[in-house]
């Protein structure tokens, strides 16, 4: 082991076989995990060429169990986010292309630093469970289309493993690293295709565009290297994505978008997200029949519907559908206003992230309670000309104390000033030819 | 921790404070090795800067008891070398400086890889004792000068634990760590004077003399701060040093140097560190006088008696000082001869002290047994004219197969040739002086 550990500190490369070797004993306890982490951090460093990278990925996917849709004639098609604040695109998604025929194995992440999770926004659902065994999901699955889980015990074991031991020895930000913890995760739902939201801007883990594209390319060349079709977009993290930040207030939000409302951001992306899943499903041929399959699946209440079948399916209260007052309410809201008249320039995803933190809404560390009440609705957006005392934001606390300190970091994080020109939302859209023709 | 891990992967630099905190966490258990093994290998990339450095090794030497002079009156001075193949100065100087006034706490080490190690070479006199604890050590080396004995536990137990996993996870080879590993436990030896014998060339484990002289700056620069004085020899170790390869060859050998006899280049060296060691002692305030100093303490007797009164101090048999066959003796002996005619071009150092280890001289790991009997006496030099069928070496081993193996050895090892140049044996001599005005 030390032997591969100097092969790869002197940029040297690991064979398939070895890699396989390594995650098998590291998985079983064999290898140290003080020898694994000072690989992690030569990985770091030198990072993976692309034949250890695959076998590397392999083997994590293969260390648990895979979902299994053959002979269901449907395609399976995931959408995976590398993270952002009031980001619900999922919430919408995964109804919306099950209505259109598509499977999706929706299997999502908890919040942890300054962004949200999936998991967490649909447990402010009274009774929601996101903690099903991989046959009962994948059994739902074939029946409604679409199960929204956390990553199963069986899955990608060797994954959870090494991903709890980079978290402490500040090995997480390795683009090879992070490519080989989502593809073996994506992989092992047995899916068709992939649809990567890849975030820049400075709310990103990887804020640099740049690196971001690399990111990118190195999931889809995973991908593809095993028959699964994917495809990226770049989008902007550098604001926050609709109007509600906080859980319950993502899913009153998502629910309004499935129901033909929503703001115009989140539904820019959305639809973008959802025309290539339909297209990598193959279900439609042109992005213009994408979009009119998904504006239908709303119009039509299908989407809607099958959101309420998902949640009643995993013992959440479907009320929640047609009275958000079912869902978590916090008792104190406290109006935040323009400070002067001007331009807004910029609106920081990060210290309002950490921000919903403070206020409950989110987690310093694995296993912290989430009050699922709290949080922000900012309708403001950048580029918006307001004027002195005009209210761009509310405030959702537990406590008056928590308010104030949420309105001080939205004194931070809102900036009003002479221009704001936020990025586009789509930066880029990248697919398996353009890393070819790179 | 983590946070501590990530500053030093992105270049930054911990407070001497955190370094210190992080030294007692990791040798109370508190702080995890998987932690410390990527934070070792982000050291690796990253480096140290001179404060992290001094604070690092500051934190390891007082992780453990020191050696205390104060009221002897003498300078208390050792000599510190990087290690090689036939290198028996250690065992020379001890009792050459000590019979000079100086006291001589030589701490060494034991053999490893393909380099002998002085512990060793002693545990080949009978009854020899290198395990002498802390207090008695102190002891003895105030009635008798010098006391010659292994890392002791009550010594920088923090680097004790340091390099062990070093050894595992491929972070041996970084110049600050290995730096701070040697001079925590010499400074913890209470000295006012270190000489370094830094070894270049092919046989020692940093071969290029540039990263020598760096290594050897950073020690001397890590002395310098704590009032230490620190001079360098950067010396040859293209070549074995002596005739003598072999725990109980080097002792005879060694014994035959106190007595005024022993190889040129053997000689050369241990005069050129021994009048380095008098003079950072203050014990000579010329090299003429600490050369005469040293020549007179074997001419007189006094440096092989006084060997011979730590011998006995340490439960050895002196009687192998005036008769060799006390010590082991190898029941096969075979000539190796020059193979045709020609000058010897190089005897390289590294595939014969893995020679010596499948003899049974050495280890392959560590608390593996060894056979003090067996080795080399390479009586030729690179440089040498010699005719085909010359005797140039002497196998000793313990069996006939154990002969033809290392006779095949040496076939590889030593290349007769059309020309052979040497480096020098002293390359370099560093001082603090240098060091500043670099």
């Amino acid at each position: 082991m030390a032997t591969l550990i100097e092969r790869k500190r002197d940029a040297g490369a690991l064979t398939p076989d070895e890699w396989r070797e390594l995650i098998r004993a590291h998985t079983a306890g064999d290898v140290p995990d003080y020898q694994m982490s000072a690989l992690l951090m030569a990985i770091f460093f030198r990072g993976l060429e692309p034949a250890e990278l695959e076998a590397l990925t392999d083997a994590m996917l293969r260390s648990g169990d895979q979902l299994h849709f053959e002979g269901s004639g449907a395609p399976v098609v995931d959408k995976h986010s590398t993270g952002g604040v009031g980001d619900k695109t999922s919430l919408l998604l995964a109804p919306m292309v099950a209505s259109c025929g598509v499977l999706v194995p929706m299997m999502s992440g908890r919040g942890l630093g300054h962004t949200g999770g999936t998991l967490d926004k649909l447990e402010s659902i009274p009774g929601f469970r996101t903690d099903l065994r991989l046959r009962d999901a994948e059994a739902q699955i074939r029946r409604l289309g679409c199960a929204m889980i956390g990553q199963t015990p069986e899955i990608a074991p060797a994954d959870r493993q090494l991903y709890a031991l980079r978290d402490v020895t500040a090995t997480v930000e390795s683009i090879p690293l992070i490519s080989a913890s989502i593809m073996s995760k994506k992989l092992a739902e047995g899916l068709d295709g992939l649809v990567l939201d890849v975030k820049a801007g400075s709310g990103a883990f990887i804020p640099e565009p740049d690196r971001a594209r690399v990111l990118a390319e190195t999931m889809i060349a995973l991908g593809e290297a095993r028959g699964c079709r994917v495809v990226a977009l770049v989008t902007a993290m550098d604001r926050p994505l609709g109007h509600a930040l906080g859980n319950a207030l993502e899913i009153e939000e998502a629910i309004d978008g499935l129901r033909g409302g929503g703001p115009a951001d989140l539904l820019e992306l959305t639809f973008a997200l959802g025309v290539e899943m339909l297209l990598v499903a193959g279900a439609a041929s042109t992005s213009e029949e994408a979009r009119r399959m998904l504006e239908d699946s709303i119009a039509s209440g299908r989407a809607l519907e099958r959101f309420q079948a998902i949640i009643e399916a995993q013992g959440g209260n479907p009320a929640v559908v047609d009275d958000p007052a079912a869902l978590p309410q916090a008792p104190v809201e406290r109006i935040w206003a323009a400070p002067h008249d001007g331009i807004v320039t910029r609106i920081e995803p990060r210290p309002i992230g950490r921000a919903i933190t403070a206020l409950g809404g989110g987690r310093l560390k694995v296993g912290d309670a989430i009050d699922p009440a709290v949080g922000f609705l900012i309708t403001a957006k950048p580029g918006d000309r307001v004027s002195r005392g005009q209210p761009l934001a509310t405030i959702l606390a537990r406590t008056d104390a928590g308010a104030g300190e949420a309105a001080a970091a939205l004194d931070a994080a809102i900036v009003v000033g002479e221009e704001g020109a936020p990025l586009p939302l789509v930066l880029e859209r990248i697919t398996s030819a353009a890393v070819e023709t790179r």
